[in-house]
């Protein structure tokens, strides 16, 4: 994103009729919108809920059982999750994309078939995927970000569904840190101490197993990653490579964002981070790509429902960077330092 | 607010099919406001940008002069600020309160004149109104409150425009905390270090001039205040006494806010905190009203935007308590420690 352009949107902010600077993180994101994608409002928003299963919930690290993939998926499809309840206030359309969910759907209006396979293999014991699995995970989401872009698609936003999938992303987030694993691991959905326990040692297994070559973040992603984690990934890279911003949800969804930007790190430029989670790698991996969070309201539920809500206030961003006359205008006297 | 109707809201909470207690302080806005006003949805939202002007001005506490106040004001009515981009973006009304602006408006649509006098006395020199200005103040607030909930405004959020306005509440919350007058006084809308001694300076010349009785927050209101803060003060005891929630802008709206809190502990409970001020005592008065920030954008504003952004956030929380499906329903199976 050129500077010089980040610089002509901030000198129209300059010339609105408030105190310089006085609308805070706001006036950044307005300001990184224009910058990015050369408009003051938005067209279309989107969610990409991307769903997986993954191997490793047979080693007990979920505290719900692997046919809530599926489930949620119905859900998603038939309105009733809280992703559709969000995306509905603010008024952003969701799109599920089955990634490899362990379970055959029939044709279903508003989900995406592009199953690379029925769900991971057990990390713990062995590589999550094979490379050429990595590859078409990441294919697909790169895919979709350039139809977002023909579409009049302006803000795209990223989501999760896979349950265990909290253990993936921890593990994704040790590779590339060497952070030790008990200080990027929490409770996902909800765990016991026992079943963190279990979780800890899942990675550290995987970890140890697999060694994910942390210079080569496709090698990462196959052998401790998920499928809707590398959908989430190519998504963040094709729209930094199509030049639309990504509002990228929590914990799961800043993993997909922390192996693109390991592969590109200029696609930093495009990611809004849609608020801070509960998880505790969460923080880690922001620091990871250099972005703030949007948000900060506890939340842990994935699916894209942070991504939602700052949508929204990125969408009243622009609108205050459209409507706020400026001090000529609206005949108000300029301040100054006195 | 009952604790059984706060239980009651949080029981359908749980039932819903995502991990108890996954989307945070989310379900606390539903749950409060639910139990507050027993309903689940909002039918008007409206935003109070009171106005007032402040003789402590001639201290040279602010960068803009005080012909802004009523410029802003014409503004405001005009559409053109920041408060009616965020609050059109939110769905809310604004209304344009006069307590106390240095200017006799004509009658205009959007304007509420309920104008105390032609600005406060400057509190560095002496009180800044008299103890019937100050009960004027609040009475105007506490049947604006009242008018709202004859009128199907079921949430109610709090907003001020009067130049120097920081002053008398960075005055406020030294007189009720006791703390150091340069703990609690920042920049403003962004006055240098010169600016800034002189508005240390005034504040503690007002305190020591005027005594303020901490005991008695309508002789702190009369004392070191303003009418745009005694008119939200009002305004926030007349919503708890009317069963209102009220969404509480940042600092200025704080420093009213705190005094109806000192003159009545309970209405914290109806109180949402809108937003972290940059303002360095607003967390100070934060605390003292028991209210966590909703959103932390390094807004500095006033005129009610923090308020608008986080009325948006409520109302997506009441979407996902109505929307979300339950367990039962999207036929999703319950998780459990295991």
């Amino acid at each position: 994103v050129a500077d010089e352009k980040l610089a002509e949107a901030q000198a129209r902010i300059d010339s609105q009729a408030k105190p310089q600077g006085s609308l805070g993180r706001l006036e950044e994101f307005a300001r990184r919108y224009v910058a990015i994608t050369g408009r003051d409002n938005i067209r279309r928003k989107v969610v990409f809920t991307f769903a997986g299963d993954h191997g490793v919930v047979a080693e007990g690290v979920s505290a719900f059982p692997a046919e809530v993939t599926p489930q949620m998926v119905l859900n998603f499809i038939d309105g009733g999750a809280a992703i559709n309840a969000l995306a509905r206030h603010a008024g952003a359309e969701v799109i599920v994309v089955d990634m490899g969910v362990n379970y055959d759907f029939p044709p279903l209006d508003g989900l995406l078939q592009k199953k690379v396979a029925r769900g991971t293999a057990n990390l713990a014991e062995g590589p999550a995927m094979s490379r050429e699995q990595a590859v078409a995970s990441l294919v697909t989401g790169i895919e979709l970000a350039f139809s977002c872009a023909e579409d009049g698609i302006d803000l795209v936003g990223t989501g999760d569904m896979g349950i265990g999938n909290t253990t993936p992303s921890s593990a994704i987030l040790a590779a590339f840190s060497g952070l030790p694993v008990e200080d990027l691991t929490h409770r996902g959905t909800g765990i016991d101490d026992a079943g963190l326990a279990r979780k800890l040692s899942a990675i550290r297994r995987g970890l140890e197993i697999n060694r994910p070559d942390s210079g080569d973040p496709v090698d990462v992603l196959a052998k401790v990653g998920g499928f809707e984690i590398g959908g989430i990934a190519g998504l963040v890279l094709g729209c930094a490579a199509a030049g639309l911003p990504v509002v990228v949800d929590g914990f799961i969804s800043t993993a997909g964002a922390l192996i693109a930007s390991e592969l590109h790190p200029s696609v930093r430029d495009y990611i809004f981070a849609a608020h801070q989670s509960v998880e505790i790698g969460h923080r880690h991996m922001l620091q990871r790509i250099g972005q703030q969070p949007i948000l900060d309201l506890d939340l842990r539920l994935g699916e894209g429902t942070g991504g939602a809500l700052a949508m929204s206030l990125i969408e009243g961003a622009l609108r205050a960077y459209r409507e706020i006359r400026t001090f000529d205008d609206a005949g108000v006297s300029a301040g100054g330092d006195r």
